[in-house]
């Protein structure tokens, strides 16, 4: 389903080889010699195109889906429409990235710098890095084999950049350490100076910003994303972060190990947040918070104290998920009940 | 009213002109020939310039203002200060909008290809583009006729752009297809990967995006915003939609006609917003949902399911505008009888 | 504690120049004559550094830090390790800044023009400026005294820039005047339209914006933060106003003297903001509202109506502290005892 003029799809397949590399099990009977030429959606998939279900929402696009075959959990398998051979897996969606990743690799990067790239003589770069045109890498930068620096894209002076990583178009990076595969994507801000002042009569007196942003391997950051050097401290993103699109991280933050930041999220600075935290969308932290492994926030949740490990929160401020949908049901009753004028 | 170092007005203009161009009355007794040099707002405005009310807090503003001419509406011409001539409207932003493009109608482009732009031999211009400094097009770029190309923004391969489009200063797409007449404002951020990965023990698997983002005809999109590529669908901004500043728009979001979405609005992956619908500031959209045409979202709403059309709703979870209202009224009530510890 | 690759420290001081600097007390007994070498957070200091302590939730890394000097409040003294020298300051954050400045004072601007800056040679720059790489500066600008303009900014025509302003990696300025001494962080956008447009069931008829954006000296602004310019007036940014990263100021918005906001705050068109109003994080404002001088708003505050000089406010609708207190009391009570269920 790809458009060519963007990407190109590898293959065909046939099922049995992706049923492989999906690690996922050839439903009894079904031919697992048929060639796949793609994957698409289940409302436009067509016979010789794989999909997937895992979301209850779409059992109906399911049932009349014409794909040819199709990754589900093995308590659908019945729901599926006749002639579809099925790809049975306990986490399908898992199971369809490794399909979809045989058909679309991650791209490798093609070597060259555009001559419009402005790099100092004094940085250095890996072998087979990509620059392209109108980037700028500035003085004493060390940048990685194979990384891909996007069109205007700004790599400040002394920032070092580890193996495999992207930096997207228009993105600005100074005062940071980066790891290895770490995607950046464009107009990400990376290590400008926090907002910390002194305030008094005569006005904010600015508290210089001395420390960095570190950031770990295999770490996304999304579009518009901004993340503040510490102060006298550093900034931590950790190992495997997924961060989204617009989500503001402050000064002194720190992130453990394979956390999720959706859209829109704001860290207040000095807060931590522990390995594998999840933060739905648009939710926001206070400053100088501890929060504990595996929590999760339901989108939106106004976090004001410290969180304990392994819970999930949500509402403003964050309470344990259940009292909050209490909070919701009782105010839901008071309408029914008082509301009536 | 506008600086000559950035805007320079037309005209001026005889009222009666203005008059006719705005679809408004003369009122009675109003002299149509006097001249209006420019717009101004209320209490600025001098007796060759024309302001304008449409919002019942600027009444007193109007009763004071020394403006020559005002488009009004007819129930408040009696509040008028004396000697201010009266344009009627039933719509009078509407009308005055007409008035203020008569004095400043879209600039037209100077065509130009600035020498630090970089245009890859195998892209394509329409006639008349002006491409500014430091912009990059991409290989196998399609660019209409008449497309203005803001400084150090990029255009990434493949992409193709309508006529008469404009794309602001720093912006950067990628993977999209634009249709005519659409404004793209500065730091815009268009086709990058959407935030989807499977996650395990292991760590987060990333999910290649295979999908497009397509935008059509006369749709303006606000400085800042990201709208992120489908991953086996596109991403969908329908003709003439209306999207304000840092907006979030996720991979596979559909919107209808004619959207309005107010700034720092976060729309999750995979919802659908029907034709006209209004979202206020600050508004999130959990995934998967459909929202019905001409769906009205008051500033903040949180929308955790699918909406009926035509009907407006607020609060988080978002509810009918009614039961909202309620549930405000009830709780300040309660506050008073019961908080008085 | 800076990495020398990004920032180098000034010293080393004797602890009673520090003390002067930061104008604070030498606590009784202690030695000023020992030589500070560098700033450290509490829990990283060594004998040879200096800390502060402002917060009570680090009270107890206070009591464990082998820091050797510290910036505190005097009431917190007898809280000291033995053998760390304390400076006694009434604003402990105040002092410590002002220590921190001596270390690291604000750069001075390495004056140079990089060659692949595009300057119209309509373009005017004051003595000591630098242009790095990338920037585009339009025609008829007018760039004061000592600016650095950073690598692929871009300062649209007719734009004016007092003396002493660093415009950030990848920011983007039109139609505006700017101050003296003003800051704006990479990503910034400033003078785009508004968002404004007459609505009609034939669609949306944009409204022409012809004012500007006027920012007053000594202001910041945060990374990817918006500011629209006015529509037949201006968007004013007063002096001293420290405004974070992705907030969203839109047209025709007054901010007087010294306000703070912080990140991800929204302000619709024609809201007035007084002087020194502060604003937490993710606090929306509804349009044409008239907030009195000195209002503070806790973070995610929603306000609907107009505000009372000098007050608190939380919630939304956002209502005086005492009251928002009150309500989220009232609601955890019934939940105790109603939301048994």
């Amino acid at each position: 389903m790809a458009d060519p003029r963007f990407i190109s799809a590898r293959g065909p397949y046939a099922l049995a080889e992706l049923a492989e590399a999906a690690e996922a099990e050839l439903e009894a009977g079904a031919d697992g010699s048929i060639r796949i030429v793609d994957i698409a959606p289940l409302d436009a998939a067509e016979s010789n195109t794989i999909s997937f279900l895992d979301n209850k929402r779409y059992i109906e696009a399911f049932t009349k889906s014409r794909a040819g075959a199709c990754v589900v959990h093995p308590s659908l398998a019945d729901r599926a429409p006749p002639g579809m051979a099925l790809l049975l897996a306990e986490q399908p969606y898992q199971a369809f990235t490794r399909v979809v990743r045989e058909f679309y690799p991650p791209p490798t990067v093609e070597p060259g710098i555009a001559p419009s790239a402005v790099i100092d003589p004094d940085a250095t770069l890996g072998p087979g890095c990509r620059i392209d045109p109108g980037a700028v890498i500035g003085p004493r930068c060390e940048i990685g084999a194979r990384c891909h620096i996007g069109a205007n894209a700004v790599v400040g002076a002394g920032v070092v950049i580890g193996d495999d990583c992207i930096i997207g178009a228009c993105a600005s990076l100074s005062h940071c350490l980066v790891g290895e595969r770490v995607m950046i994507y464009p107009g990400v801000r990376i290590g400008q100076e926090g907002f910390g002042f002194a305030s008094g009569p005569q006005g904010h007196l600015r508290m210089p910003h001395v420390g960095r942003v570190i950031i770990h391997d295999d770490v996304e950051i999304g579009a518009n994303t901004t993340i503040d050097r510490g102060s006298s401290r550093d900034t931590v993103i950790g190992p495997g972060c997924m961060i989204d699109n617009l989500v503001q991280i402050a000064h002194n933050v720190e992130l453990g190990k394979g956390c999720v930041v959706v859209s829109q999220v704001g860290i207040s600075g000095s807060t931590t947040l522990g390995d594998f935290v999840v933060c739905g969308g648009q939710v926001g932290f206070a400053g100088h918070l501890t929060i504990g492994d595996g929590v999760e926030l339901a989108a939106r949740a106004g976090v004001t104290r410290d969180l304990e490990p392994g819970r999930t929160y949500g509402g403003f401020p964050a309470v344990p998920a259940a009292q909050w949908k209490r909070q919701a049901a009782v105010l839901a009753r008071l309408v029914k009940t008082k509301g009536k004028t």
